[in-house]
């Protein structure tokens, strides 16, 4: 620990108001935040090799702890040394504790003090997922960043039992780092308390007591009102301490990510690119667009048209509506490039605003095309894990 | 015509035996021979884009003109400029003529001299496909080779039958040849006579004495005995002209490959590699590996150890079975980018084994790798159509 207190893992860089542009040390290199990382269940982005990935200019992208764990199962990732090696990427790697399961199999757990006892929904096996298991996997898995087992609410949760599983969040943090990790990996907390705010207060403060490399805002973007997920994560922010990068977990539409940046959040991630396009969806400076609409049969331009990825550089919009129509996959394959293309030019423009002071302009922009309310623009269902034995969904 | 005549689309560069290396001139590029042209129905090769299909080394590709006439349309096809345009690829474009699915979709057809009346197995859309309208419609997609209007019989159809067809064929084929074509577009005709000897002979003959630009064997591979596969191509061959190119339809697994070269074919195409590989298939150099067997589950090695592949250069087996077993798209994406880059160096191989001499070993070697007579190695299911409605089938 002391090591890691004389180095810090993130500096700030540049300031707009509370929003800001930091750099954020890894064992796989540095990074620029606010980060946009793309989801790998399974240990892949769906539709996307991480060649690909390099390309699109993706610097950390997330990893399920516990689905691994289930499948291939940790012998062998450990054969191969790690994640990293496992699946042939160079970059950063969060990887994630097994604890947004206890939300999102709820059926399927069996919660108490000691940890969760999940069921598999693949084969059935059962697993008491501890604090302390989840370390030794993220350890085996030797991601950059690891985070803590946490107890994630739901939206609907009593205020009793959003205390309850605040609570033990808290105690199971400190089980985790006592546990440990390894010498370069990088611990982050998660904060909880539903959809209270004096528990959300009580949750971040005193998580940020303690000797964390990060904090996370979990437990939100599950369902309940944009509005409140805007206030509640503004209630956690305004509690972690400010030299510490911030990681607000699974939120990636841009109405979100503009608005969490300006508070003081500097981590994202989501299956929102992704899973968009697998649908059919492409995101532009524009808006949304449902590229399976009859309306984009016989138009010839491309998704975006100064955007220089190469599906905007090769394929015009008729050529991926007829893809779809055809139920290609490729369709998909070039959405999600587009789509994971732009996140990264958001991300980028989103760090050149706070820098030249632009930022204002910047959100007023995001906020006409993707800030109206349609439901889709600010959540992809975010509640629904993506992991749906790979199923083209 | 007479421009045609004067400067050759094909020069034999080099021989062994019958065996041969030449030069292909199209309107996009010039193309050695013997080539492998992977298959591209609804104007992709599935899973793979342009920009990789390049990248493999891929020169000439194949289009289905029926299918892309049922969906998108020649209005849309017509408005990107062509099918080049359309999809975005700057190299050779091979088109059927709809011919295959006379064969293909023989319960929703009605076949007589004029031509064959279709009934869309999309949307039930009726189309008579007259051999001017197939060369209307491959004069729309401005391929570079454009096929003749075929009747193919199958390999149960008696003399009679087969006689017809033939017979057919060849007045189809003198129809396309009056239409013509567009002026940089090459045309080529389609020898058939089902499974007899006499009637091949006769085929090709007929269809020697007209000036197409190249000649096609078609109506094998769909079912016949390998060996009978082997002995009517034979016949045919004899029976065309040596300088003019020569193309086996549907066909594509090494081993027939290797030995349709030896009596001086010149191309191939097949679902072959790009099925197997959506099927968890991968081709090497030491046989055919079904990457979802148990034993890879801890194998550490890349598909194939000297290849240089991006999929070898980074991933284990072990990871590619994970895909598998997970049912991860990235699996299929990653095996068909290895498949057709293997085909590539494979036809590489077959060419330069031609120029030294060594042939006769590169032979023995593939049919003892890929010759022993298991039916996956010789074929996939060439009868059954790869259009499937992009299923990940």
């Amino acid at each position: 620990m002391l090591q890691k207190e004389q180095r810090s893992c993130f500096e700030i860089v540049s300031k707009f108001g509370e929003a800001r542009v930091g750099k954020l040390h890894t064992n796989h290199g540095d990074y620029e935040t606010p980060v946009f990382m793309p989801v790998g269940t399974n240990a892949n982005v769906k539709l996307t090799d991480t060649m690909r990935l390099k390309e699109i200019g993706a610097g950390i992208i997330l990893g399920n702890s516990y689905h691994l764990a289930v499948r291939p199962g940790l012998d062998v990732i450990r054969l191969h040394g790690g994640l990293h090696q496992f699946m042939g990427w160079k970059g950063g790697i969060l990887t994630d504790s097994g604890g947004f399961q206890v939300f999102s199999l709820r059926k399927l757990r069996d919660i108490g003090d000691d940890g969760v006892l999940i069921t598999s929904p693949v084969d059935g096996s059962k697993m008491l997922l501890t604090p302390e298991l989840s370390m030794e996997i993220q350890s085996t898995l030797n991601s950059d960043i690891v985070m803590v087992l946490d107890h994630c609410p739901g939206p609907e949760d009593s205020y009793t039992e959003s205390m309850v599983s605040a609570k033990r969040t808290y105690n199971w943090a400190m089980r985790c780092l006592k546990h440990g990790v390894n010498e370069h990996q990088l611990l982050f907390a998660i904060a909880q308390g539903g959809v209270y705010e004096d528990l959300r207060k009580l949750s971040a403060e005193q998580l940020s007591q303690l000797p964390f490399d990060g904090f996370a805002i979990g437990g939100l973007s599950l369902g309940e009102p944009f509005e409140k997920t805007l206030y509640l994560t503004q209630i956690t922010v305004s509690a972690l301490p400010s030299e510490n990068p911030r990681y607000f977990m699974g939120g990636g539409s841009p109405a979100l990510i503009i608005q969490l940046v300006e508070m003081g959040v500097d981590m994202f991630d989501s299956v929102f690119p992704t899973r968009l396009a697998r649908h059919g969806a492409a995101l532009t400076w524009k808006g949304r667009l449902n590229i399976k609409s009859a309306r984009f049969k016989r138009d010839l331009q491309p998704i975006e048209e100064n955007c220089d990825c190469f599906v905007c550089q090769n394929y015009s919009k008729s050529y991926l509506h007829h893809l779809f129509d055809r139920k290609e996959v490729l369709g998909g394959i070039l959405l999600t490039y587009h789509n994971l293309h732009f996140m990264m030019k958001f991300m980028n423009k989103i760090r050149n605003s706070i820098e030249d002071g632009t930022f204002k302009t910047l959100k007023r922009e995001v906020l006409d095309v993707y800030g109206k309310g349609k439901k889709a623009d600010l959540y992809v269902d975010a509640a629904i894990s993506d992991n749906n034995n790979g199923r083209y969904n």
